[in-house]
């Protein structure tokens, strides 16, 4: 199946730009499923296994591009993508081209904007998943931008994973992942701080670890119910945790004692002093959403 | 089974004070188990309720410290504590006396030093459960200070919640709780962060929610291996997320773009940051455990 990179006009399904540990997984999968796949990195030799395996490697971004009507950026970030793609606007017109490069909102929204300048059809794709979860079944893409380009290839997506479409603002995509990722890092960020406090005492984070990932697990059903207090606006509703009942004072406070770094916890008591502050400390917890929402002014 | 407040010497089982959201259900449970209990409140009249099922309630603290072996504080915070049980010092000698009011784990510490003096048992509980978990079966409640209190008052314990005895040192039950805390704080504040996100794009709180429960929930299966990385103290065994790949910069960009307060990811990003600048940036994401411990001088 091993074919010659020389031949420049064999047509294949999809093309693949970037062979790092997420667009390696990505060509692979689609190999798998029996997909016709060019494949294109910039540092050359970095997927002998998926030449084996039957993908057309070429020695050119404009090689790749020509080699099929998708072509799927999977780049560093976004210099990248303008430093590979620009050059190559002409050939990408009249393809579509799905980049699921880590980007901004705006960033995706930039490249949606230069796309559609160059008569390009473009979806942008946010990967809510590490390199083993493509094809396993678990892990979601998130993509925004073109509707109808997302409508034809919906069945190639969800080779890789659960497949969601958010809209025709290129920017959606990018900016639910992000929105996802950042309960994410502060939770990991929560568990190594607490980590941190009681190895002061001699508990192991393996122990700790033990007890916070089902206490975590068990809490994430309380989000639904503050999600009900943000919708209906009223932060003075019976049945709610004050914010004067939240103040983290005493664990900044023991944090500090203990000689751990209390900069991530105290990040949060902030939020929750400047309400408390503001008068309204028996609202509740769920208010520091609207004071993110004022951008931090209120 | 109402008893009048005014027979002095009657002697009950356990005394509780403090009849707050949670001193009410601890004492309520005692009732429900059969036991016998003395219950006083600063406000008078705060549970009417617990006097009709057969809690002898008195008008001293005093009065409440010499009817039962055993004395549970529950009160707002340690100041309370202290002005709450300095004057009947005297009283207490001899008695065991839990206090399962929320302190910093230094507090603990004073107010056993202070029941040492006075020849007072002490424990120091910390409730990890909302009142309406008590009882339940569901939330625990940890313990240190006298080994000999706990493991003749555990059966009563139990009642509550389950029980977990954490070492000699009276600090340690509040420590693990604060730590247990500071994970699901921060959890919360990503949850809100995160919904303040996707509001600018028109997605509804209780979507969001919908979607990042399950998502964080299946995230706290990854505690465990960080904890492994932290407890071998080899942040360059492979099969980690690097620091360079968690660099949250675009995460905290789009945030202030959207208009969105990026104060709590951006402080998550200052602790990445550093590490990246003290160039452990191949280094895996757990290491800001070490940073963290190094109490914010790495
Ligand atoms: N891995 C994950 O868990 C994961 C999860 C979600 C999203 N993503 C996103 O997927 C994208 C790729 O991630 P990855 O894990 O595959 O990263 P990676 O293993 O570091 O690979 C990076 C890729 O980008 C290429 N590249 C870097 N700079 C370039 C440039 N200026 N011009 C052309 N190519 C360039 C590299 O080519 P060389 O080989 O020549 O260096 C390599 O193919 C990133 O945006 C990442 O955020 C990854
Ligand atoms: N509720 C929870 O979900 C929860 C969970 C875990 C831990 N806890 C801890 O349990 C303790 C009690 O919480 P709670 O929810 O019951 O609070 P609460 O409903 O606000 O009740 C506070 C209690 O403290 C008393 N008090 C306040 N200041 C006092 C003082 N200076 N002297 C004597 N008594 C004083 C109050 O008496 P008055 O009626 O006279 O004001 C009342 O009985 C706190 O330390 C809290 O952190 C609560």
């Amino acid at each position: 199946m091993n074919q010659p990179a020389g031949k420049p006009h064999q047509l294949t399904e999809v093309s693949v730009l970037g062979l790092g540990a997420m667009g390696s997984v990505l060509a692979s999968t689609l190999l798998d499923a029996g997909r016709s796949v060019t494949v294109w990195n910039r540092t050359p030799g970095r997927a002998p296994e998926l030449a084996a395996r039957g993908a057309r490697v070429v020695d050119s971004v404009r090689a790749a591009v020509t080699a099929s009507p998708v072509v799927v950026a999977c780049l560093l970030d976004h210099s990248s993508v303008q430093a590979t793609l620009g050059p190559v606007a002409d050939a990408l017109r009249g393809r579509t081209l799905v980049n699921v490069t880590t980007t901004t909102p705006n960033e995706s929204r930039a490249l949606a904007s230069w796309a559609a300048d160059h008569g390009i059809d473009h979806l942008d794709g946010a990967i809510m998943a590490v390199p083993a979860m493509i094809g396993s079944g678990t892990g979601q893409i998130f993509y925004s931008g073109s509707r109808a380009a997302y409508d034809r290839l919906q069945p190639t997506f969800d080779l890789w994973a659960a497949s969601e479409f958010h809209g025709a603002d290129a920017g959606r995509a990018a900016l639910v992942d992000l929105a996802m990722l950042s309960g994410m890092y502060q939770m990991f960020t929560g568990f190594f701080h607490g980590a941190a406090m009681v190895a002061a005492m001699g508990m192991s984070a393996p122990e700790f670890a033990a007890r916070q990932a089902p206490f975590l697990a068990a809490m994430t059903q309380e989000l639904a119910a503050y999600a009900k207090v943000i919708e209906g606006g009223d932060y003075t509703v019976p049945g709610q945790q004050s914010l004067h009942f939240s103040d983290l004072s005493h664990l900044v406070q023991a944090s500090a004692e203990e000689g751990v770094d209390p900069a991530p916890i105290a990040a949060v008591q902030t939020l929750i002093s400047r309400e408390i502050a503001a008068g309204r400390g028996e609202e509740g917890l769920a208010r520091v959403y609207e004071g993110l929402r004022a951008g931090g002014a209120a």
